[in-house]
């Protein structure tokens, strides 16, 4: 008997072959998926503590966002379109240094696990300061994280001596590695031109030592790779690369300005990225080398990054943006296809954080982190590709259910782990002390 | 007395000074707005027929949508990712040949028609062919619309002969001119590159002669831009410029690929333009320099496309689009801010249209074309700036009421005008005749 049984869906698995089968099921027992199949038109349906008739909807594996700052959905929409150095200087930076403490982290990170959950994203990869004061608030929301604690040359929220900054990092992990199977912790690095050597250098250390991942904000801007070229003689990868950062426990988040010779050191590496297409046209970053990463085998997940920055947690929106910002800049419809997208926002995603075999896709043994979509919605019909439905129309209001470790998180569109309602009003009054 | 009162309500006005009233109202009255107004804590709310308390929600105009082919509904996603021409010639043109008949548009123009009320679109510029046959249901759903013929030199559906185009675009637009006050004829002439010159400036002339708006797609791709230098020398503006096309009632589709001269010659013809980013984005036709057109004083609407090039008709994530898109592509980040391009999905879009003096913005004497968003919901929270929110952050899942011409059509999330569950399976019966 299993504990869960989906019905009357199309199972978008997202397997190796992206497997779809219409008119599917999928069992759950004991957190994990136990079976995906099609069942005859005569077959009983096997037994299940609860069985949930999806109507004919889609069923798919959690969406992955592997780039999040959750507790700047504080400062969703305080200051856009500006120059990066006025955003950060004279809004972002201020706000972090008045309105960042212990008291403020727990719900701007609640708000955002809310947001990422009610819109089908189980697993997040987050990297910010005062972790400890946010992560039980983060395993309460019921969602997959993992969690960095920032390291960063400068004082930072909850970090006034940087020369504490790996220190901090690494008590973190320590303390959390065991904590939850939800949660692990990491090591965030802010960047090489905020980090000196010698920290980015102790960072890994510390991340090898404890068997946790790096974090690592790289090639992000040109002004940053100008930076880098003028002070280090080489680009930011190469000067990870010199620094022995990159393997596959390094992240690499953005990798925006990025020559030949990087991308085969990436390659090489076997270092995972993160792409976030619309913080970098937000912020007119640039655009990512995407398909030449992927053409290359490097792991490429997708990210919204902080909610400062995009300026929401809407992974279905990042992958529209995907899949339509590389086909213009390539000027070539064909990259960047439907399936490939939805790869990266599911099991390459997965892939990139390491979590691969546990989670990503629709397949007996794996965790049940999965989401199950509307099935009657305009913009949804008619159906013809699930893949292209996932990528061009579907939006976070289509997720209907979301089961974490096979246990229910959201149902019928209510989240079941916060009280949504007392929250936004906590938070839009810590909004009116930092926007009085 | 007034008809409607919306009070305790965030006014997003979109007036010359993008006034926003916290706190505010907004009465209506023979389906036009009567009075916008911050209401003094102390002060009684004026009578009303019906009082609609927002919750401390936003409201604003009614988007307007100013580029659809409401049909394409029926082949949402029925192929991707291809090479344009492959795209057109062995699936979309196909398909239209096939499967667009009379029986066929109603469906799937009504299906647009639900989808765009529903996402708060109010206003839709449309161009297809057997109007005749879907004009009524789309008058039927409650929005506004200003719908054109299609013109082109080959056999289309509904006229088999080319030769008879233009003469059946004017006899729906003659017909149309007076049957409904909230839907306007128009002739649309499908391309410089599809019509013979003869054929473009007899369009016009109908046009001309019926007072309706012309439409035509131009300079939307580098292979079009390229086959009008070969086979008339000049760019297609400046050909389309040199037939004597070009004035405020012919609407430019796409205007992606223009020069200096050509931006000269539209701003000085007072041309109004439509910007459909994701279009251009997903069929990789390049990126219109809108932040030139707007300086150069041009009226700039923004548009979905039909659902087969984007693949919804999703006008807040086009917005979103549209910020970032020129964002990154200028490498700047002040680029297309969000009240500039909210007015470009409001006011503008109207402006483009000519029906700037009616609807577009919440003002004493439009129209009430409005919308209400939802007041809590987490990826709106905390709220700062409104644009921001409208352009960054909110979707169409955030619409909660909608109003056109001061009449209910969409209350509480629920469309009033359609059976939109009936028509869902209408058009999912008619997919699988197009994809068996």
């Amino acid at each position: 008997m299993y504990d869960i049984l989906i019905h009357n869906v199309t199972v978008v698995t997202v397997d190796a072959d992206f497997t779809i089968l219409s008119n599917g099921a999928v069992a759950l027992g004991g957190g994990r998926i136990q079976k995906v199949w099609r069942p005859g038109p005569d077959d009983p349906l096997p037994d299940a503590a609860e069985t949930i008739d999806a109507g004919g909807g889609m069923v798919m594996p959690g969406l992955v966002n592997a780039h999040t700052h959750l507790p700047m959905s504080l400062f969703r929409g305080l200051a856009d379109d500006l120059p990066l150095e006025t955003w950060l200087d004279n809004h972002i930076f201020p706000a972090e240094a008045q309105h960042i403490s212990p008291d403020t982290v727990a719900p701007g990170a609640r708000l955002a696990c809310a947001e990422l959950l009610l819109g089908g994203t189980t697993t997040c990869c987050d990297g910010y300061f005062l972790v400890t004061h946010f992560a039980a608030a983060v395993v309460e929301t019921g969602i997959r994280a993992i969690l960095g604690q920032g390291v960063i040359d400068f004082p930072a929220p909850g970090v006034p001596d940087p020369a504490l900054n790996v220190a901090t990092a690494k008590a973190f992990a320590e303390q959390w590695r065991h904590w939850s199977t939800r949660l692990q912790p990491a090591i965030f690095c802010h960047s090489p031109y905020t980090c000196s050597a010698r920290t980015l250098v102790a960072a890994k250390q510390a991340a090898d030592e404890l068997g946790v991942l790096l974090q690592v904000h790289a090639a992000e801007s040109s002004v940053e790779r100008d930076r880098l070229r003028r002070e280090q003689g080489r680009s930011p990868i190469a000067y990870l690369s010199g620094l022995d950062l990159l393997d596959p426990n390094t992240l690499l988040v953005h990798a925006v300005w990025l020559d030949e010779e990087d991308l085969q050191t990436i390659a090489a590496a076997g270092a995972p990225v993160v792409h976030c297409p619309e913080s970098n046209m937000k912020l007119a970053s640039g655009v990512s080398p995407v398909p030449d990463l992927l053409a290359a085998g490097i792991a490429v997940g997708l990210g919204t990054d902080g909610s400062a920055s995009n300026n929401d947690l809407d992974l279905w929106s990042e992958m529209d943006s995907a899949a339509k910002l590389h086909k213009v800049h390539r000027n070539d419809p064909t990259v960047m296809d439907a399936e490939t997208v939805v790869r990266m926002a599911t099991v390459e995603g997965a892939r990139a954080l390491g979590l691969d075999r546990q989670i990503g896709s629709l397949e007996p043994g794996k965790k049940a982190d999965l989401i199950v979509l509307r099935p009657d919605r305009p913009h949804l019909t008619p159906l013809y590709h699930p893949a292209s439905h996932l990528v061009y129309a579907a939006r976070p209001d289509d997720v209907r259910h979301v089961l974490v470790d096979g246990r229910w998180v959201v149902r019928d569109g209510s989240l079941l782990t916060v009280d949504v309602e007392g929250l936004m009003a906590e938070v839009s009054e810590l909004a009116r002390r930092i926007k009085p």
